[in-house]
């Protein structure tokens, strides 16, 4: 992630550095959204991610303020997981010649995703627990929760229509 | 994933296309592991890792076993979502200067890797069952369940342990 070895030396620098991770891969996000919004066809899914680009902009401006309280500044780091993640997604995208099934990759794309932001944030949550940060656990809860919210709902949205029509 | 544009025509494609990801994908988390299971500290999580090692070439049994109940080649494709993920997980450990704070950091790690898998079966069994393939479906779902347990199990070390010790 960083440039430098042997930078992490405590759990503040853990936590510091993981949060630049997720700071980069919520921009990351955001770029990424407009194209799947695009690309899919069912007009629930494409209002669903038209949702989430508006929550990740506030994920975006909640991680400035975890930050802020931290009193660290706010910048990304490269995020290999994520890049690959969204390269695997534009890919696969890239590939299928049909919308139906398209539908049912990008749900499939946009759920591999939130599962990375789930486990980064449940591991930042921990971390600030830990660390007596409180505040800063309880924002990074707000974006876990909208996270997983988005993941229950392209489950369902998959289950009840796209993958039906997509078989 | 693949090397070829729009090879993706129906759902079973995008099926045995995702299984041919995960397949890769388990394979180069057999790989990883020992790494990881060199580079803990805590005896808890060297043992954790080591049982995940063993259930990760149950896995790619597993795999294989679909393979062949969908008379489909058990062969891989490049998947720059783990790839990236492993590299993330890398970068990271090589970065941290006390063997507490890594012990946090694999755990992070190995919570990513689970996270990805997480998604991606969970995606391929509601396919599975949508495509009437319910025994390929049973068999993906014990690799899910043991991802499952092994991401709650990290959890569990965590924070009764491992990030107490490192903050």
């Amino acid at each position: 992630m960083g440039l430098f070895s042997k930078d992490i030396k405590t759990m503040d620098d853990l936590f510091v550095h993981t949060l630049r991770d997720m700071y980069y891969a919520e921009n990351q996000i955001e770029k990424a959204l407009p194209d799947m919004i695009e690309k899919a066809s069912d007009p629930q899914l494409k209002q669903g991610f038209k949702s989430h680009l508006r929550e990740t902009e506030g994920h975006v401006k909640r991680l400035e303020q975890v930050f802020r309280l931290h009193g660290a500044a706010a910048k990304g780091v490269d995020c290999p997981a994520i890049d690959g993640i969204i390269e695997e997604a534009d890919d696969v995208a890239g590939e299928v010649d049909d919308t139906a099934v398209l539908d049912a990759a990008l749900i499939a794309a946009a759920q591999a995703v939130e599962h990375y932001e789930i486990s980064r944030y449940g591991s930042l949550i921990a971390w600030a627990k830990e660390l007596g940060h409180n505040d800063s656990a309880r924002l990074l809860k707000e974006n876990l929760d909208e996270e997983k919210a988005a993941d229950k709902k392209l489950t369902a949205l998959a289950e009840s229509k796209v993958n039906r029509r997509a078989a």
